[in-house]
């Protein structure tokens, strides 16, 4: 079905302004991780409370320990209409190395459909085609079909340290019947996306100690273990020789995704030499029975950050270490949790450990794994207003990465979380020449305001 | 027997003079690793040359590409006698850190019968000490009963770098029937020691390279190999449970040191708890079937002296390191070559290198091993000349480390090389608060005045 002629004219009138109070904001160098960007990041949250009002939104800035949290909201749908929540952010990563760039981070630039600017794909252009669609509705109809909540944090970059308290704190404000991302990317160019599942996280550091101070490893090597060698026998334990993570019971809470997901998977357009010259291993390694994309997406794992232990400067030193340290992650997949697998974690280390070093197991961080039940109205009407703006039926994807947020809004405010990103592989997101499909934020701000309409049609 | 009575005499009446003169050359910070402190190596090097003139050497300072070589000469013994050499060197390590010195580290300070100060052991002293044993001589007696050739030198603590060359250009000039070395420790208070055996090196660095750039360890954990896991699988094949070195034909080239030397290491007053808690570590552990002794002295080891990959800081960082490294290296015991354990190590690591990987072999820096013909006459007159001055049977002892110079004289001057070491456990040679006991300084300067009667009388 194509999209509403009302919302198509306004959208087509409106192109190269929406394209250029884009740029006006991607001017603004709202780094949230450089505190000298300070002034930047708040005005960058000015100028999208702005851009809400100018629309008919009500819109306040709330300031909090970190950078503000933006909520705008427009509550005069008819009585008995979803209340929706949108979510984005407006800070961005760092530009720097600022050599890399083409052209200016901070100044967009257009090249062969490409808009290049820090922030352009992640978030500020998924944020503002949201405010976009909102404007089309109210601008050619005066009204919404549901009562929208615009919530744009700026600390995104920076972890979102305090945007779960946030939530938890404006509960009331913020309780919705849905709560629609757009921070994500399509599988493929023209390919229009629904993002189901995220991995959770358990990370790790482990610290083995062996003597006291370094020792010199011709007067001491032989008679005491070396805690770099007793590091490297722990983590060669963590796998068997078939990519199978080897921590007992590691695999007893994965939830089984059933041949139907991993046949979908497979029908996805996905080549792994293509993908295998991207990373530039010199070959594809993983659990076997799997295939790349399930090893990302549906399949628990366990990853050396880092290493660090003795002399690691240019050249020979003959220095038996008096410790040695490793940061190991472990991705997770429901139903896993970073409790229970800090618990397999400390045990099977207390096992494998050699004698004659100490050795200690932090957890430093965590996030739970996240699966959408993908079949509630919420992904009925986004199918539908996907293939409205792309023609094309969205496929359904998956990541490995992990975004805690999408948890929190889940678990506090009880809402389903549709998470449909407009971005495309190789964007760049944190990297030098970062860049949004104009197509796709056109196109992106079609199918948000066709979402509304799908979603109050029910 | 007791030392010869006019040289007892000399080094009695002459006893504090001796300590005042090493006092100056402790005084000049000779530390050859700073190049900010140049003259003041230049000055030591002139310092020891003037020294050995004033007591009718002649002296020459030879430049090198890096800190002088001093060559001191006196050739007037007797027809047939023999001539020695004897090495040593002017220059320290650093000091720093200053603050944990309890005395600055160039104005030296005796304190419970220790002479504090940076190189009072490490080689000052012990270089000293033997020009005030050929004073006593030409003074007392106005003659020497063998030539006698001291070759100081100034790069030690940097690697001697320009040393073996320097002998290579010389040979005729330090041709010579024995080489006597003091830069070593005795066992234990009271007990002099011959030091028979060094361990030699091979320093390897291990590089593995999986993906071209570090990746996100959501978005690629599971699907590439891990090359810092990949890393700890190698190291993990280097040994086997029981501490032996896993790298086939390790052991070959392994000289047996026979029943008898084990019989002579065992009856060396030696405590393992004293050991272990003078490392820090939990428990000693090494390879099974050998005494921490012969695991240091007679066994050779592969140890993991640094370890680097991915994100080393604070807190957590998803990293996916697109490279690992190790710096590894093995002590090497007699007949073992750096180049054969080069052949050994790089067709191992090819062997158990895991796939999806890059892995390079450097071998970055060698040195032979070397045992002492304890059968000689110049270590019966180095027994009898301890026993002199000690009033003590001496040990023969081992030494884990690496002197690679001994090797350079025995090869390229083709005379046995005597280690006799005045310096004790516990001096603090590379360490702040480095000290030299008194007693050792002046019975050091007696047995080496004893040591030139016991090779003329054969």
């Amino acid at each position: 079905m194509p999209l509403a002629s009302d919302l198509e004219a306004f959208f087509a009138k409106n192109q190269s302004r929406a394209r250029d109070e884009l740029f006006d904001l991607l001017r603004i160098p709202s780094v949230s991780a450089r505190s000298e960007h300070n002034p930047d990041t708040a005005r960058a949250a000015d100028w999208v409370a702005e851009s809400m009002r100018r629309i008919g939104l009500t819109a306040t800035v709330h300031p909090t320990k970190g950078h503000p949290v933006v909520v705008g909201e427009w509550r005069k749908a008819k009585p008995g209409a979803q209340t929706v929540l949108i979510y984005g952010h407006y800070d961005v990563q760092p530009a720097e190395p600022l050599e890399l760039w083409d052209s200016p981070p901070f100044e967009p630039t257009v090249r062969d459909g490409k808009i290049y600017a820090r922030g352009s794909v992640d978030d500020k252009g998924q944020l503002y085609l949201h405010i976009k669609a909102l404007e089309a509705h109210l601008t050619a109809r005066g009204t919404l079909p549901v009562n929208v909540i615009v919530l744009a944090e700026g600390e995104e970059e920076v972890g979102s340290e305090h945007l779960a308290a946030f939530i938890e704190d404006h509960k009331d404000l913020l309780e919705c019947g849905a709560v629609v991302i757009s921070d994500s990317a399509m599988f493929a160019p023209g390919l229009p996306s629904i993002l189901s599942s995220l991995r959770g996280l358990a990370y790790f550091q482990i610290d083995v100690q062996g003597p006291t101070t370094d020792l010199h490893s011709g007067s001491y090597g032989g008679a005491v273990m070396n805690p770099a060698m007793a590091l490297a026998r722990i983590l060669a334990t963590m796998h068997d020789a078939d990519g199978h993570v080897a921590i007992e019971g590691f695999y007893d809470k994965v939830r089984d995704w059933g041949e139907d997901a991993r046949k979908q998977i497979r029908t996805l357009p996905f080549d792994d030499a293509h993908f295998r010259a991207e990373t530039g291993s010199p070959e594809l390694f993983g659990e076997k029975g799997y295939s790349t994309l399930e090893r990302i997406w549906m399949r628990p794992t366990c990853e050396v950050n880092g290493l660090l232990s003795g002399y690691t400067g240019e050249g020979a030193k003959t220095v038996l270490p008096a410790k040695a340290m490793a940061k190991v992650s472990c991705r997770l997949i429901p139903n896993q949790t970073p409790d229970e697998i800090e618990h397999l974690m400390k045990k099977h280390v207390e096992r494998v450990a050699p004698k004659g070093v100490t050795v200690t197991v932090t957890h430093l961080h965590g996030g739970h794994p996240w699966r959408a039940d993908l079949d509630g109205p919420l992904f009925d009407a986004a199918r539908r207003a996907l293939a409205t703006a792309f023609a094309r039926e969205p496929v359904v994807t998956g990541e490995g990465g992990s975004i805690p947020v999408v948890g929190d809004f889940q678990r506090i405010l009880g809402a389903p979380v549709l998470l449909v990103g407009f971005g495309l592989p190789g964007e760049n997101a944190h990297a030098p020449n970062e860049w949004m499909s104009e197509e796709n934020y056109f196109k992106g701000m079609r199918a948000m305001a066709a979402l509304w309409d799908e979603l109050a049609a029910g």
